[in-house]
């Protein structure tokens, strides 16, 4: 695709004109190669593979997790735990500090059989962790949340506080089952080489958790990690017992920018409908807004702003330097990349469709009630159900 | 509240506690308050009343719009427009420009006797419009779009394409039902008289293409026009037949940004629960991230940057600078107001809750599955179910 060539995208007719737009494609031939991609990475490291499913929540994208050798997942709402576990799937870490309002939700999970780990950074949860109901087999996993990187929550490494929480927990009758920590600056790293380090930060922060844990008196056998980006480049995982990251499934441009993946990997795009123009401002305008994209903009901090999505033809293909450039609720607004040397953009007819590939596929997603497979090209296979909420 | 003052939240137990945090309150007697200004500001101009519903998507809420005399809604989506037909509604205004992909499911809701309005800004669309099974009783009801003021889709009112799009439309054997705009730049007014002046360029937008219609032989029953700040605003609605409007039930912080309502108008608050510190940075984490309140930052745009929202008390008043500074998914960080002169940030304890007040009422609302009502207070009174997709 060259500035002089025809960009129309090709009118072929296909399942797509039978979709209602906007709708949400899903990739399964790019899915497959990334999640391939991250297990034979992890497996190189020798540690468990707990996926995150926050990004999917869904079970048939869970399941190709499962396929691919996942021991257990991880989730970021109970809402996930409870979908996952009636699934089936009864090894589940949740992810996100519980608090006393959430406690009485996790114990019912846990009497229901599903091995749910919880994680605490700070003492005051870890004394109203009532132990009524915690002994034995109904005794929630807890970890210890490790700040490795600023990012957001967790404890200090090798803080005094580390060692109060243990104590706290003990106190309660509750074993220190490990530690975890996510270095979700990975998204904020401007190189590759910015990314092994941190993931080596990463790394060391839980091992010296767990090492003071240890040296203290302490069980400590989980030491978990991850996020996208230090998964993938992560070079020495010693200490660690399993990597957690979700995002790697679909891959978005917010990673595309990070170098982590290419644009070619990112395997759920929103397939939209032509429904006007404004010629002489260079506008397409089409029928996906942000209620369809989400209002995520990651790609705003990265040296290339892609603001609302890269616009790429229905069967694929990036249209040179064609951004969604604006949104509104149901409305889309497409226009050349400010600055762009390629001309007007390509007049794409009313009723025309095109995709446009998200800034973060979590977020994009979060937005559609189901999928609209497909498997590399443009056949629609299945519609695959997700849930939202909590 | 003052800086030196004790901002710890009250601590009183309340039906909050039992809610499983983040949640979606609405304060009906805020909304019902709302609903009541718009009404009289209407019916002061003796127009028809025709809310969006895109910002609900609820029946119980929608209800309160028809009692308070609303005669037909808006939608911005054929599911939505789905959604309350079923509920019984049968005047309908699909306010998106319509694409080919999506005739076929307007023609099957016009057929089962809602009687459904469409809009098109364009002479390609016009033609596409096939007139089979378009005439009688099952004709769609056709309205052109007009730009009032640059801001997205629609035709110049005083354009050569509006006359021939309407012949397009005459041509197919379809009346042109009227006229319909949108102010959408209100959302960038500076001031109130901005605002006002909006609306009057909105309205002459608006009589001026049904004048030109109607000079053409043209019918045009129906000029409709509609932005919360104008339909607030406007001061004159000469030739004007209905008004639209929809975030105004709820408001939110880009309308209180714009002088529209007050922070004590805004119905609709997103209750979540502390569930860690970082105290030497001044961050209180709570359980509501971007997937809770969205990633709508529309009040980055205006003198007052509100970042992810104002947090408030469980009971509902403001905590002083205290705003959600930043969201992962599952996590928002509470702090200080940027260059904020109070202080310290209270220590709120884990498990303490936390109103935040969003930016943007609809982006928020789509989130969630259903809303928590409360009348003023902290009982809980009824869920009330939303919905999403398309």
């Amino acid at each position: 695709m060259n500035s002089s060539g025809n960009e129309t995208p090709s009118m072929n007719t296909s399942d797509f004109d039978a979709v209602e737009t906007p709708a949400l494609l899903l990739d399964t031939a790019r899915m497959d190669r990334n999640i391939e991609r991250m297990r034979a990475r992890i497996s190189r490291h020798g540690v468990c593979f707990r996926p995150h499913v926050k990004t999917n929540k869904c079970m048939e994208v869970t399941q190709r997790l499962l396929d691919a050798g996942a021991r257990g997942i991880t989730v970021s709402t109970l809402r996930e735990a409870e979908y996952f576990s009636a699934q089936g799937i009864h090894d589940i870490l949740y992810a996100v500090c519980l608090s006393p309002n959430k406690l009485a939700h996790a114990l019912r999970l846990r009497q229901s059989g599903v091995k749910l780990s919880v994680i605490i950074d700070n003492v005051e949860m870890a004394r109203q962790l009532n132990p009524q109901g915690l002994t034995g087999d109904a005794r929630l996993e807890v970890l210890i949340e490790i700040d490795s990187d600023g990012h957001r929550s967790g404890v200090q490494p090798g803080s005094a506080e580390l060692l109060a929480i243990a104590q706290a927990l003990q106190s309660q009758g509750l074993e220190v089952a490990g530690v975890m920590t996510h270095a979700g600056d990975s998204y904020n790293c401007r190189s590759l080489d910015g990314i092994r380090a941190l993931a080596e930060q990463e790394r060391a922060a839980a091992v010296l958790a767990a090492d003071r844990l240890r040296a203290a008196g302490y069980g400590c056998q989980v030491v978990s990690v991850g996020s996208t980006p230090t998964a993938l480049f992560a070079e020495n995982l010693a200490g660690v017992t399993e990597v957690r990251a979700g995002v790697f499934v679909f891959f978005d441009l917010v990673m595309a920018g990070l170098g982590v993946c290419s644009i070619d990997d990112i395997a759920v795009s929103v397939l939209a409908t032509v429904i006007g123009h404004q010629q002489e401002k260079g506008w397409t305008l089409i029928d996906a807004g942000w209620m369809a994209m989400s209002r995520d903009r990651g790609t705003s901090k990265q040296a290339l702003d892609q603001v609302y999505g890269v616009v790429c033809s229905a069967d694929g293909l990036p249209l040179q330097d064609l951004l969604m450039v604006d949104a509104n609720q149901e409305h889309g607004i497409i226009a050349r990349r400010p600055g762009s040397s390629a001309g007007a953009p390509p007049f794409l007819p009313i009723g025309s469709q095109v995709r446009i590939l998200p800034n973060h596929a979590c977020a994009t997603a979060a937005q559609f009630p189901c999928y609209q497979t497909l498997d590399g090209g443009q056949q629609l296979l299945a519609t695959w159900q997700r849930f939202y909420g909590w």
